[in-house]
């Protein structure tokens, strides 16, 4: 069984090393916070005292960051991580990053002779703790295929989107479609019921007719509608306003470098901009129905 | 079986006239194009030389208009139509309009002692032609029952959302979210193929994740990913970009009157506009794939 | 000197009456709420029963009402003010309301043998009272010279956009543009402010360059930024929010009615929408600031 | 006389080198393309075989560059320019790129004794030849001062708009605002043109009252209502679209860097996207009164 470095162990990397661990794998793994470290080798892992010492006799290295900046001073830093990573080996970078970031860190690593793949994962918490993420994967097929035992590992549903970087891209066009139909979804809910319609007689139409959309199947927003949702509980857990800022930001900067147009989306990242910035970001994103019902 | 007067025999009045005759029910109709009129006769309907002498002997009279000024006009207007209808006759009043005039038309009918529904529908000409229309119904729940049996010979669902003017503006809350999702959807695959990716494998990928709507799901809007629907027939045939403004247009009319936001309809709408001054107010709506692809 | 009735004594109709007795004329006065009557009985004026009195014998009629549903509803509804007016006499509706009723409100006073202006204002109460109101004229150029002496009584400015209905469309499609560069001057301040740079200093340099509008010129939205606006006294006074959604609304109808497409426009119609629906409908219309602004 | 290094001589930075001749300096200047060096050779110029060899004896460097990563390529890449430039020197660097890159380039000049300024312009080609060029500055006051005299050879307006990186940040949130202003202005001719309204009219009634801005007062977008600027010659000339498109970029990048909304910025991006996405992206940026223009 390879032996896997795992770097990265907050609320979506804990999980999912906790995973691997179960499934009988030995992981040597990095955190900058003690607890999280502690944690980890509390189920089995070994603590390395850095990155670098983490990686250097890894079969598999798996990374999961905040973010494009943690990603690219961790491999492309002064740190230089992968040149510590053994040429051979295969790295699954799981973070949800800029796919120019992405890109950067594929370049490295094929110039030191290992396989990578993008991989960043949806689901959320619960699917990282129950070991049902989806991945969605950009990179060589070939590559895919030798990964996939240690994805099934963490996840159910692996998605090949294309080469290097596309990974990113499907992930982040994905949210961005997520948000515009969540927010869709608000908006005729709200005017709906501002027209004294029942928010459920009128979810329950249009879940079944053209303006069908997985925020009306699975994540309803109006509170009361449907039950176990964050909406239903004053929108906490889930996926954060703040998460899905960031992804909007990442969506707004693959647009602004293809120099695409992207009206619904950019509008839909200056909706949960407002909706941060009025002291929200650390609910669900479905509460974006709280910024589009007009209060007063 | 009851007498039925049929007013507007366009492209959607005429099919369902056409399933009324063909199911036994005799009718008295009426429309200002003859050939229309004509149409309905070699089917085994009555002419009548105008509205108001096709509804004087209804049990029931069916309306199909292309929008509130017309209704707003016949029953309204000088002809006084409503004066015309025999007391204690059902009135299903088909069009797509706005909910403040289908409301007035309500208040008409009560005070004669009519029973009114609003019945705008959903499935477009084929939907009509082929006797499986959607209605989606304001009005009271008796009347409803009452009217069963006739929506049934035109059509297979019927939805229920509220009290009188509940049919209009869950039609038209539904068809906002409609174009939402469909821009939305236009955008990520833009973004998508502008980074990369294939939009048969975007689209695949989102369809079963977050993304997932009803554009995905049965009308993709990019030509090739899916058989059958107007983007593989450069976006002929369909639900045509000027229908889509104009219940758009209704839909911001209901908004501004009820006062709410709605950002993401109100772009929608101006992006329908954008696309028809540029002349493709008769192709699908799904084209507005076209207006956001870059093409320079 | 023509004798004058006056429909319509409120926060703007009751300084502008003040200023016609001021300049000598009679005046017969009318106004649903009897303090308002009072007040400009107080001053000179001789209150009227109803608004048919009022303007039976007068060869003026000015009326300033709040939305196009009372001038709908005063001239061509039940009550037939329009028959009452003598034939010959002058008819200036200072309302802002929708081109459309304005339209429907001239043919009508035109087959009576009125002469009519749509004469929309500017400038707040603050110009009411102090007689320098700006008009935005629709009709003929003949009726304006004809009025000229009486508006000049109100204002200072006035403003002849074109034929009938034309004064309202000037006036919306400039509120329009206010609301826009309102917005887009408190974004830019915003963006400027969370990247360091201070407020005043921003405004000067874009105030002379490029970016320069009347909002950095007249009515910096940023508190402290300029003495004597609203912004300066916690948005207190001036131009309420409500009454921005109010003219955005009648844009938005235009737009629809006319097919036109208004990005921008609308959304900005969007955010006030949010604005007021978050309780701040009574606060100045520079204060759309606080919305954008981030708060947490 | 302080010796100039140049880099960059585009069609902006070809005639502001060819000012600094004109008052007398003498010049060492480096472009990739070598018709443009050969341009300032004629004028007086020493051509550097490269930027090292160019800036190794100046007192002053000056760089004019296309976007961020020229600019950063150019200075932090392998090249290492900033080595090379001596220690107390003064750098001015002129184009405009995001705030965030301005302030890698001035943190890396400080460590070396280098007093910079970021100072992008504003006034375009036309500015650029003749000298009055404004200069939006950000860094220290003192810098401003010492510099003042060569800036002043090639522009006429200097602005301070605070530390590193507040003159990019001032010159994209104007741009913004630019942007914002122009195509409401379009919105609102167009508008009124569609409701019958003279665009020249509408422009001057708009231009006194507070829909005033920059675009109506000196770039009225709609042909023919203002002579010699680019909609009066086919959009020719001007500011282009496509370099809007990229400053509106840069506006995005700053926003989503400090996570404020700007719902009009936002879209007023992606119209540009749009615009250019057609074709028009050589044009001048006024001419988005076509996109919103209805043809149809």
């Amino acid at each position: 069984m390879p032996h896997i470095a795992f770097i990265g162990l907050g609320h979506m990397g804990g999980p999912m090393a906790a995973n691997l661990l179960k499934a009988g794998h030995s992981l040597s793994v990095f955190d900058l916070v003690p607890a999280a470290l502690e944690a980890a080798v509390a189920l089995g892992a070994t603590a390395a005292p850095n990155a670098v010492h983490a990686v250097s006799h890894a079969d598999i290295v798996i990374s999961m960051l905040p973010a494009s900046q943690h990603v690219e001073s961790l491999y492309l830093g002064e740190a230089a991580l992968m040149q510590a990573i053994p040429g051979g080996a295969l790295l699954l970078e799981c973070s949800t990053i800029s796919p120019d970031t992405a890109r950067k860190v594929h370049a490295a690593a094929q110039k030191r002779g290992i396989a990578m793949l993008d991989a960043p994962v949806s689901g959320g918490t619960a699917g990282a703790a129950a070991g049902t993420l989806t991945f969605i994967v950009g990179g060589e097929a070939a590559t895919l295929e030798r990964a996939r035992p240690v994805l099934e590992a963490m996840g159910k549903n692996l998605f090949h989107a294309g080469a290097a970087g596309a990974g990113q891209v499907a992930k982040i066009a994905n949210n961005m479609l997520l948000a515009i139909h969540m927010i869709g979804t608000a908006e005729a809910l709200n005017l709906g019921v501002a027209n004294g319609i029942d928010p459920k007689v009128l979810s329950d139409i249009m879940r079944v007719s053209s303006g069908g959309n997985w925020s009306l199947e699975k994540y309803n927003p109006w509170p009361g509608v449907m039950d176990g949702v964050p909406a239903s509980r004053d929108y906490a857990g889930g996926f954060g306003v703040d998460l899905m800022l960031k992804d909007l930001g990442l969506a707004m900067e693959a647009a602004q470098a293809s120099r695409v147009a992207t009206p619904l989306g950019s509008t839909a990242r200056s909706l949960y901009a407002l909706h941060s910035g009025q002291g929200s970001g650390q609910l669900d994103f479905s509460s974006i129905q709280q910024l589009i019902k007009r209060r007063g």
